[in-house]
C-alpha cells in the first residue's frame, strides 16, 4: 500500500448535467437535420457541460509537454539511446519539432517541462524546470522507478502548472511527453491498471523491429515478475494505481496525471493526446474517476496499447490517422475540432432566426 | 450514347511521380521516427507532388458551394420540403448555415452558386448566378432531369468558375452542395457508375425514417426501371458517365463536376467533401481518371453509400466524425489537416539540423 501522506488530495467534481437538454435542444434548432454534424454535436455539448453554459468558448489552449528519462532505456527497451530525450527537449526549445510546428498551426500555447530529464539543462528560457531526478527514474528491472516522495513531487509540479494555467484563464489543455522508453513504462502502468494481457499492451513505441518486440515483452514481463506487490493476473488493481505509477512510471508520466488532476478540478477541458498521455490518464481516473468527465481523446495512436486503452476508457477519439509520435501532436491536430464544435453552438442561425422550413 | 459535342474536353495532366522519392527523403529526415505522424505524411508527398514542390502550401483556400433543385423532390424523397434548398441558400448569403463558420473557422473563402434553384434570387452580391433551369431539373421518375446542353452548361458554370479561382491565386478548393432531393440523385448515380446495389446506395438523407427510406427505395428503382438506357445489372455503364449524370444528376451535381475537371486540369488539391460531391466526383473520375491523384477525401459521412463510394474509389478518407450535412462541411473541417502537413514539410527541423540522434 502506498503511504497516503505523500499524496495530494485533488477535488474533481462531477460534471452537473442538467443542462443537458437545454444544450441538445439549442444544437437541434441550428439549421440542419438533427444529428447532421455527428461528432461535433457531442463534443459541442460536452464542452457546454464542462462549461456550464449555452455558449461554450475555448479560452487560451496550452499544450503542456512533460519530458522525463527512464532508467530501463538502458536495457534496451525503445530503437533510440537514451540521449534523444534531451536532445528533443533542445529541438522543442529552437521551435523545430512536430509539436512546436502544430501547435503554432493550432494556436496553441507550448509548454515544456523538464520533469526528470537525465540532462543538465541549465537555466533555460522556455523550460520548465520541474525536474525530480537528476539521472531519471531508477531502472524497475531492479526496483521501484521512483520513491513514493518522487512520485507525488512529479504530480504536484504538474498540479501547480495546471493551476497556473487555469489562473490565468487557460480553459482547455493539451498534454503530451516525451523520454525515450517511455512506451515500455506506459505499457506496464497499462497492463497493471486495466488488466489487459501484457503482452497485448506492448507496442513497437518508436518503431522496433520483430525482434526487438519481443525482447520488450520479454524485459517487461520480467519487470512485473520481479515486483513482489505486482497484481495478480486476474485481478488490476483498481484503487491502488499510484502504487503502479510509483513502481513503473515515468516522472513525466506522474507529472501528467498530476496536471491532469489539477485541471479537471478547476473545470477545464483535457485534450488527451496518446498512448503514454492516456497511460498517465488511466492513473489518474482511478484516483478520481469523474475526470473522465472532462477528457476529449484527441485521436488513437498506431501505437498497439491505445485503442485498447480507449476501449477500457470507453472513449471516442477525435482523430484516427496513425499518428505515433506523441509530443501532444494528436492533440494540437484535434483542436480545430473543439474550435469548430464551439463556433457552430456560437454562430450558427436557428431555423427560427434565418426562415427556414423543417423536417415534413 | 451522349453526343460529344456538348460537352467539353477536359485535359487533366497524370501526376508526375519522379520527385516521390525526394519528397520521402525530406520527410523521413524530420526529427521523428519515420512513419510517426502517419496520414499526414502520405498526405503531405501528395501535396508535393500535385504542387510539384518539396514545400508544398496552400494558397487561398476556397469552398464552392452549388445549390439547385430536384424535380424528383416533390415525388417525396426527401424528409425537407423543396423550399429548404432556398431558404438555404439564403440562410448561406446571411452567413449563418454551418458551412459559414466552419469555412471562416478554416480560414477558407465560401462560394456560393445557384446553379438551379426553384425560386428566383434576383441579382445578389454573394451569389453567382450560374441558373441552368429557373425550376431545377425535371423528375427523373417520368424522364431525363436534364437535357444534354444543360449537363454541359452547368459542367461549364463550374469549370469556368474553377479556372477563375486558379487564376487568381488559390490551389486548393474544396466543394459543397445544396439540394433538397439530392442524396436520391446520388444514390443513383452511384449505382450507375459503380455497379453495387442501388438499395446499398440509397440512405437516409437528411432524416427519413424506416418508412420513407423504403419508399425512397422504392422511387428510385422505378426512376431506374424506366431509363430505356439503363445499365445491366451486372455491368455499370463505366465510360458513359455523362449519360447518367444527364439522366438522374442535379445541376449542381453537374457544376460540381465540370468544378472538379477544371480544378485538377489546373493543378489544384480537391478537397472532397461527402456523398453527393463525392458522386460528382465518380462522373468526373470516368471523364478523367486521373483526376482521382489530386484529390483528398475529406472525411467519411454517415450517409450509408458514402463508405461505399469510398471504397470503389479506394479514397482514405482524413476524418470520420458521423457528419452528414453536406455544404462542404466536412471539406472545411479537414482543411486544418492539410495546413498541418505543409506546416511540418516546411517548418520542423531534420535529425541534422536538430543535432537529434537516429534510430540504433
Amino acid at each position: 500500500m502506498h503511504s497516503p501522506q505523500h499524496f495530494s488530495r485533488f477535488a474533481v467534481p462531477a460534471l452537473d448535467r442538467a443542462m443537458t437538454g437545454d444544450l441538445q435542444r439549442k444544437i437541434d434548432r441550428k439549421t440542419k437535420p438533427q444529428g447532421a454534424l455527428g461528432r461535433l454535436e457531442s463534443l459541442a455539448l460536452q464542452l457546454g457541460l464542462i462549461q456550464q453554459t449555452l455558449s461554450p468558448k475555448l479560452i487560451d489552449p496550452h499544450v503542456l509537454v512533460c519530458a522525463g528519462d527512464h532508467g530501463a532505456a538502458k536495457a534496451g527497451v525503445s530503437a533510440f539511446p537514451q540521449e534523444v530525450t534531451w536532445q528533443m527537449v533542445e529541438n522543442f526549445l529552437a521551435g523545430g519539432a512536430a509539436i512546436n510546428v502544430l501547435a503554432r498551426q493550432a494556436g496553441m500555447k507550448l509548454v515544456v517541462a523538464d520533469a526528470g530529464v537525465a540532462h543538465d539543462f541549465g537555466p533555460r528560457a522556455g523550460l520548465i524546470d520541474a525536474k525530480v531526478g537528476a539521472d531519471g527514474t531508477a531502472n524497475y528491472l531492479e526496483g521501484a522507478a521512483m520513491s513514493e516522495a518522487q512520485c507525488a513531487a512529479a504530480m504536484n509540479h504538474g498540479a501547480r502548472l495546471a493551476r497556473e494555467f487555469a489562473a490565468a484563464g487557460c480553459n482547455v489543455l493539451g498534454f503530451g511527453e516525451m523520454g525515450i522508453g517511455n512506451t515500455a513504462s506506459a505499457s506496464l502502468i497499462t497492463h497493471c491498471i486495466t488488466g489487459l494481457p501484457l503482452a497485448e499492451c506492448v507496442g513497437r513505441g518508436t518503431g522496433l523491429d520483430d525482434a526487438g518486440l519481443e525482447r520488450k515483452r520479454a524485459l517487461l514481463a520480467q519487470a512485473l515478475s520481479i515486483w513482489p506487490e505486482r497484481p495478480e493476473a486476474d485481478r488490476p488493481v483498481d484503487n491502488d494505481a499510484l502504487r503502479v505509477l510509483t513502481r513503473f512510471g515515468g516522472f513525466e508520466i506522474a507529472m501528467l496525471a498530476g496536471a491532469m488532476l489539477a485541471a479537471a478540478e478547476a473545470r477545464m477541458t483535457l485534450l488527451i493526446d496518446g498512448f503514454i498521455v492516456t497511460s498517465a490518464l488511466l492513473v489518474a481516473a482511478q484516483v478520481a474517476p469523474s475526470i473522465l468527465d472532462f477528457c476529449v481523446f484527441a485521436h488513437c495512436s498506431n501505437e498497439a496499447g491505445h485503442r485498447l486503452q480507449l476501449g477500457w476508457l470507453k472513449g471516442e477519439p477525435l482523430l484516427d490517422l496513425g499518428l505515433r509520435l506523441g509530443e501532444g501532436t494528436g492533440a494540437a491536430l484535434a483542436l480545430p475540432l473543439l474550435n469548430a464544435a464551439c463556433a457552430f453552438m456560437n454562430e450558427m442561425a436557428s431555423f427560427e432566426s434565418a426562415g427556414v422550413s423543417e423536417k415534413t
